[in-house]
């Protein structure tokens, strides 16, 4: 689907919250890209809470939703890790793109990156999220994997990332992306 | 916290829709109950979708919520699977419950059932939810399991279960709870 | 690294029983690959059990074994289900593969297959052993899904696969995942 | 079955090797049990590889391991993470357990602890663990959780945990893992 060397990708935070570490980190990745690549964040909150018994028709915000998702070269999730497993409002974005007869994320290459505040960086977020995506078909980067643990001692009070190792290892992740995105797009 | 010998569960569906079979899944438990126990289904549609910019003050309608929660001598889940996860509207219930000071699933008794129309039950939902209940501290019955495979064939046109084995599992489990309820409350 | 058309395929069964479904299950897709496909089952049973004292040198054993799996076009894993996860035989022989420098399983197309006496038919083994191929860099296939349940009724007393539609569905796996190798593999 | 005030303790490394950080652990619990509680060491190497051709008869080393678990009040594991789960050796021990007509682990109070040299401290591996223990049908201590990260820093060359708030977290698990045994075991 990508007809240039541009490769479109598209960020989701599972964070709703205006000063989310997880929204930060979207940003970082948007600065951090190699510059084959371009970073559009959309916002999931307008996604309503999903229920089969109103998905007929398709809503319209949802449909917009899955119009975005598809027209993507790749999708970056940046999932905060609550109760072990991931948020909410990020299963209902996925749960809605499942619902849809166009199967957006079905064979999208996608990857992985999560904040938190505790030591772990969301490893337990980040395996639920792989197997619900492993399930929706979409091709997940394995490695390398960015957990960003303590993230009030690595972003600065504007919400940059500015650990250096942090911004090494995501931008190693983003490469990666790239490459994985070239090698499962048909050529 | 119960002063009686009656046992009051709490039961939430993880699926909104009208003719959820996890919802039918939950009036067999009331039907099925030993007679120690009663049954009060909680409705966690008009929970908003948790952001933590809006959880302070806490929402009366989650404050409701985990009031429910706390007083019950047990919390009965009925597990829909969505994409081999629990749905958004069940872990939005769990994570308003976790951000509450009350904590009211720490140390709660719990018990685990799902219906889906696929053969497997909602194995993958119901080991989501085991870990994310693990975490917020409750105390959650290993065994029975109780996941219903195709759900259209065990449940009737009205939504209930005719499956005399389904039956007779959905049982078993509810008088493994009420006894597991008893051995881990204090005396 | 495949430089005819053929496909050649490592088959890993994580039981060591004589009888066992797993192994059957690997019998049957040999019989059903399409023709570009060839099979080699890898007996796993001579592995050690992994204790980092004893690893260095490198056991002969398990550098024949990691051998054998780099010089693979793709792997194909048919797990049982013990304990709501994988086998321990089937664990260390990924682990082995692990510790090695070689790594032959990152960046290596895999399949998932599974057959079990129970009728959810390795759901649960299924989500860790994708996890774990996920950690190692294997390329897992994503759908579809072959999960034999019941395998005493599906199998006749010979091994071999009777089931129709479950030969139907194991076909469909390995069509899927022959496309998926020639997707990855670098041109 | 305890009819002293005595907690007798059985500890599980799941490593082999001499130095293993988690064996290190079970030491450092040892020291850091409150009073009431004794811990016995399982040395689980000498277990065979599980294969259901040869469990009849029931090895007599499986037969004695089941039974040091059934006479124990709780067991302790301590677990390595190996490719984002446990260790095949542990996984070979607890799946013995299962296949004894004794059920030793069935409603056996548990509590899981771990090490690893990543800075994630065997997140995941716990999460499977505590999974399995789950179906086999132990009670497993929810909280608090220990996972020492980064273990060749809070271990000194002769495996003593150094580290003061590692012990800390250590006794507090200890002593809530008593409290847990008196919580479920039949008065």
């Amino acid at each position: 689907m990508n007809t240039s060397n541009q490769l479109r990708i598209v960020g989701i935070s599972g964070s709703l919250r205006k000063g989310s570490y997880n929204t930060a980190l979207l940003h970082a990745a948007a600065e951090l890209m190699p510059p084959e690549m371009t970073l559009e964040i959309i916002d999931i909150s307008p996604l309503p809470m999903l229920n089969q018994d109103f998905e007929k028709p398709f809503p319209e915000v949802a449909a917009e939703f899955c119009d975005r998702l598809a027209k993507a070269d790749g999708v970056l999730f940046a999932t905060p890790e609550y109760n072990s497993s991931i948020s909410a409002v990020l299963k209902n974005a996925i749960d809605w793109a499942s619902r849809s007869p166009q199967q957006p994320l079905n064979g999208k290459p996608a990857a992985i990156i999560g904040a938190s505040i505790g030591i772990f960086g969301t490893a337990r977020a980040q395996t639920h999220l792989r197997q619900v995506l492993s399930f929706v078909g979409a091709l997940t980067l394995n490695k390398p994997e960015v957990l960003v643990g303590q993230a009030h001692r690595v972003f600065d009070s504007e919400g940059k990332l500015t650990d250096e190792m942090g911004r090494g290892f995501l931008h190693d992740l983003l490469v990666a992306f790239a490459q994985w995105i070239r090698q499962v797009s048909p050529t």
